[in-house]
C-alpha cells in the first residue's frame, strides 16, 4: 500500500488546492485531520469534500476529529465523511481512557472486501456483538455511561448553542492574544481552531511558560509539540467550559509570561476578551 | 438575662474604646462576631481581649469565627477565648450542615453550675458520650470524615500559608475594588476581611449585579443583606480557593456590573490584581 | 406544662386503650412513635387515631416516623396527624445529617397562637424564607437534593411496592429468627416491626454478638439499648434493601451467633428465609 | 509464523506432560492462561515452568493472568515468566477499561530483535516515553490513579492475606456447590479456581439461571461460554470481597436455582459454606 503525504507547513491548513493538485484515482482513501492539536488549525472539511468531489475521484474520506467533535461543527452526512475518529476526553467532556469510530456503510463495504489480515483493528466483531447488545470483550462501562450522559448534556444545550459558545469563547481567547502583542502559530486567522489557540513566543522558552503556570498558578497550557518545541503554547477551550474558565486562563497565562520573563503589561488580554464578549450580548 | 447590645455602624469593628465604655462588672459573657459576613469586616479579637483585660472584668468570651476559621487568623488559648463556634461549609471546605463547637474549661463549668433548662443547646450529654467514643443520637457522619480530611489538607499546607494565601487573594481582591473606582463598605481598611470583601455600588441596584453574574455567567456574588440590600454586593474569597479563582471572579465581576449598567472600564480589576499578585513573588 | 407519660413494657405497642384509658381533655397534644427503634415495634396509628376520635377530645397528634417513613405505611393526611418528623438517614436512604418535619395547619396554628419564647424549634421563620425560596441560614444542600432523588426513586419503585417490599423482606427475617429458635422482642406478632426486628438472646451477652460481627465480618447489627443491653441485638431491615442483603446479614448474623458462642445450626435461618421468599412468587 | 495449540477438553487445566508432550526446539515461545475464566480452572504455573524447564528448550513464557492477578498467587519473578497481561476489572479492583502488561528483560529484547512491522502492539515508545514521565497518547488517567490506589490496598492488607481470603471463600462457594448436588467443571479439584467456579447444570438451561437471577435478585452471575452455553453458569468470587458477600451469593443461587426450576433443597449451600468458613476460624 503506497500512501502519499500532503506536506503542509505547520500552523497552515489542508486547502482546496492541496487536494486538487495531489489527489490521483489510485489513492483509495484520504486520511485528513479536522482539527490540529499541535498547531491549533482547523481544516475546511466543506470545501475538502467539494474539491474531493471536482477530482471526479471517489477516495474514502476519513477524518479524525477528535479535538473538533463537540466543539466546532463536524457533517459526517452532509460532507459524507466515511469514518470519524474521536477520543472521549474533549469535547464529550469524559476522562480519557475511550476512543468512538463513526463509520458509514462504503467504510463497512470496503473492510469487509478487505483481505488484509487484522485482529485490533477489526470493527467487525464489535458490530456484530453490539446488534445483540453485547460486546466481544469487556467494555469501559464508566465511559459508556459518561458518554450517555455527556450527549444528553449536549443535546439540552443544543448543539447549535455548543458551537456558538466555542465560536464565541475561542475569539475571546484570540482578542487576547492579540492584545498581548503575541501571534497564533494558525497562519490564516479563518481557519484558527475554536478548540484551542496556539501562541508563539518569540523572547523566551514557551515550555517555561507551561512549567510556571503549572508550578505556581495550577493552570495546565499546552507544549509545544515536535518542532514547535519552546516556541509555541497552547491554550485549550474546548470541552465543558465557560467564559469565567477562560478569563481564568488568560488571567493565569499573562501572569506566566510575567514570570517567565516575558515582556508583557498585565490585564491586557483579559480586557480584550472582556470587551469582546461584552460586545457579543 | 439582661442583654446589652453594642450599636455599631454597618461596616465597623467592634474596638478596643467599644469595650471598654460599654462592659460592666455584671456582663457575664461577652458575644462577639470575629468576621462579620454581611459587611466584610474583621474584629481585632487580640484588642478585644486586651480591652477586657484592661477593665478587670471577667466575662466570658463567646466567639463567632463562621466566615474566619480556616482564614483568617484565630487563637483560641491565646486570646483566651471560652467559645468558638464555626460551621462546615466556609473556610473548613466542605458542604453546609454541620456546625462545630469549640469549648474551654470555663465555659465548660458555667454550663455545668446554670441551672437553666436546655434541651438542644446542652453539650453535655454530647461530650459526655463523645468521650466513650459515641454521640447521643445519629451523627453526620460524610461530614465528620469530611472534616477529618479538610483538616488534614489545612495542616499539610501548613496553617501560616493558609491565612498568607487568604491575605493575599483578599488583597487582590481590594486592589481591583479600588482599581474599579468603587469603595468597600469596611470604614478601616485594616479591618476589611480577608475572607470576603463587600463592594457598594451607588450608580446601581446591587442586587441586578448579583443577578445577572448568577443567570449570565454562573458567578455567584452575595447579595447586600438587611439594611445594606440593593446597596451592596459581596465577593467571596475563603476556605479553597486560588489566583486563578479570584482572577475569574473579579473578571466576571467587571462584566456582570458592565452588564447591569454600571460605568466600568473592563479589565482594570483585573490588571491590578494581577500587579498585586506578580508583585508577592 | 405537664406532661403525662404512658408507661409500656419495653416490646409493647401503644394500643387503643392505652389512649382511651389515659387520654383527658386538658391535653393538647399526643406524642407517639411510630416505629420504636429500640425495640421493634410498630404502633397501629390507625387505631390510635381511632381511638382518640372515641373519646371526643381533640389533641394535636404528634408523631416521631423517624424509622418508619419510607418503610411502613403511613398516612398523614388519612389518620389526620399534625406534626410528623424523620430524619434523612432511613427509609429515605440518605446519609444522616438531616431532619424532616411535616406540619399540618392545626398545628401551624398552635405554634402561632403559642406565646413560649422560642428560637431553635420555632419553624416560622423557615417557613416565611421558603416561601420565597429562601432558608433563614445556610441549608445543607446535598442533603436536599439527595432528598429530591430519593423521594424520586421511592415514586419511581411505586410506594406501594416499597412497602410490599419491606413487608416481604422483614417477614423473612422474622422467618429466620423463628427457625433459630430466638424470640422477637415484640410481644405482639402483629406489631412486629417492619424496619428492624430486636432479638432476644438470653444464653449470651447480645453485645458480644454485634462486636464479633462488626469485627469479623464488617456486618453493622444494633446493640441492646438501655435496659435492654446485653439482651437484644437488632437487624435493620429499612430503606434501599433487597434479597441479597438481607439473606447476607441473616448468614452472618447465624456466623456471629456461632463465633459467640451461641448454640446455633448454621444455615438454618437463611434457609427459612429463602422458603419464604420462594413462597410469595 | 506457526501456531501450535495443545487441546484441551473444556475443564481440565495444563499439565507437565502437556507441556513435555508438545513443546519442541523451534516454539519461540509459550502463551498459557493462568487461570481461565470459561471454565474455573486454574494452571498450576510453578509445574509449567518446572516442565518447560525438564524439556531444555527456552521459549518464552507469556501468561494471560486477567482473571488471576490479585486473587491467585502468580510469582513473576521465581516462575521466570517473561510477559504477563491482566485488566484492570478483576483482582485490581477497578472500572473495566485498562490493560496492564508486565514485561520481563527477555521479552523486551525479543521485541527489539523482531522486525515484523507493528504499531498498536509495540510497547517500546509507551516504555520509551513513561521513562520520561510521558505517555506517547493520552492515559486513562483516572484508571491509572485508581491503579495506584488499589495496589495500596492489596498491600494494606497483605498480598497472603489477600491470597487467603480467596482461597477461603472460593472453598466456601464450592462447599456449596457440593451441598447443592451439582458439580463443577473443573475436572481437577486441585485446579479448580480461587476467581470463579463455574457449576454444571444439567436438569434445566443454565442461561435460565443466570437471567432469573439478574432480573428477580439483581444478581450478576456468568452464563456459559461457546460450547458451554445453557450447561454451565459461574459464580465470581475475585477482587474486593468478603463472607457477606459470598453468602449472599450463593443464597441467591439457591433462589435463582429454585424460581428455574431445578430441584434444590433451598438454604443448604449456604448452610455449608458457612459451616466451612466457622470452621476456618
Amino acid at each position: 500500500m503506497q500512501v502519499d503525504e500532503v506536506k503542509l507547513r505547520w500552523g497552515d491548513a489542508v486547502t482546496e488546492s492541496d487536494i486538487e493538485a495531489n489527489l490521483r484515482p489510485e489513492h483509495r482513501a484520504i486520511l485528513i485531520v479536522h482539527n490540529e492539536t499541535s498547531t491549533g488549525v482547523t481544516t475546511d472539511l466543506s470545501a475538502v469534500r467539494w474539491a474531493i468531489d471536482r477530482t471526479g475521484f471517489d477516495p474514502l474520506l476519513l477524518v479524525d476529529v477528535v479535538s473538533a467533535l463537540g466543539s466546532i461543527d463536524f457533517r459526517m452526512d452532509e460532507w459524507r465523511v466515511d469514518v470519524a475518529l474521536t477520543g472521549t476526553q474533549k469535547g464529550l467532556m469524559l476522562p480519557p481512557g475511550g476512543a468512538v469510530l463513526c463509520v458509514g456503510p462504503r467504510a463497512l463495504d470496503a473492510a469487509e472486501k478487505n483481505r488484509t489480515p487484522r485482529y485490533f483493528y477489526d470493527w467487525r466483531p464489535v458490530i456484530r456483538d453490539m446488534q445483540q447488545g453485547f460486546f466481544p470483550y469487556t467494555p469501559p462501562t464508566l465511559l459508556l455511561f459518561g458518554l450517555r450522559e455527556a450527549i444528553r448534556m449536549l443535546l439540552e444545550e443544543g448543539l447549535d448553542n455548543v458551537l456558538a459558545r466555542h465560536a464565541r469563547l475561542a475569539q475571546a481567547t484570540r482578542e487576547a492574544v492579540q492584545a498581548w502583542g503575541l501571534r497564533m502559530l494558525a497562519a490564516d486567522p479563518a481557519r484558527a481552531s475554536d478548540s484551542l489557540t496556539a501562541v508563539v513566543v518569540d523572547a523566551i522558552d514557551s515550555g517555561a511558560v507551561v512549567k510556571v503556570a503549572a508550578e505556581r498558578l495550577n493552570l495546565a497550557l499546552g507544549v509545544g509539540l515536535g518542532q514547535l518545541r519552546g516556541r509555541v503554547f497552547r491554550i485549550g477551550h474546548l470541552g465543558a467550559l465557560n467564559e469565567l474558565e477562560v478569563l481564568a486562563t488568560l488571567a493565569g497565562t499573562e501572569l506566566a509570561l510575567r514570570y517567565s520573563g516575558h515582556p508583557i503589561e498585565l490585564g491586557v488580554g483579559v480586557a480584550a476578551a472582556e470587551r469582546f464578549l461584552a460586545g457579543c450580548e
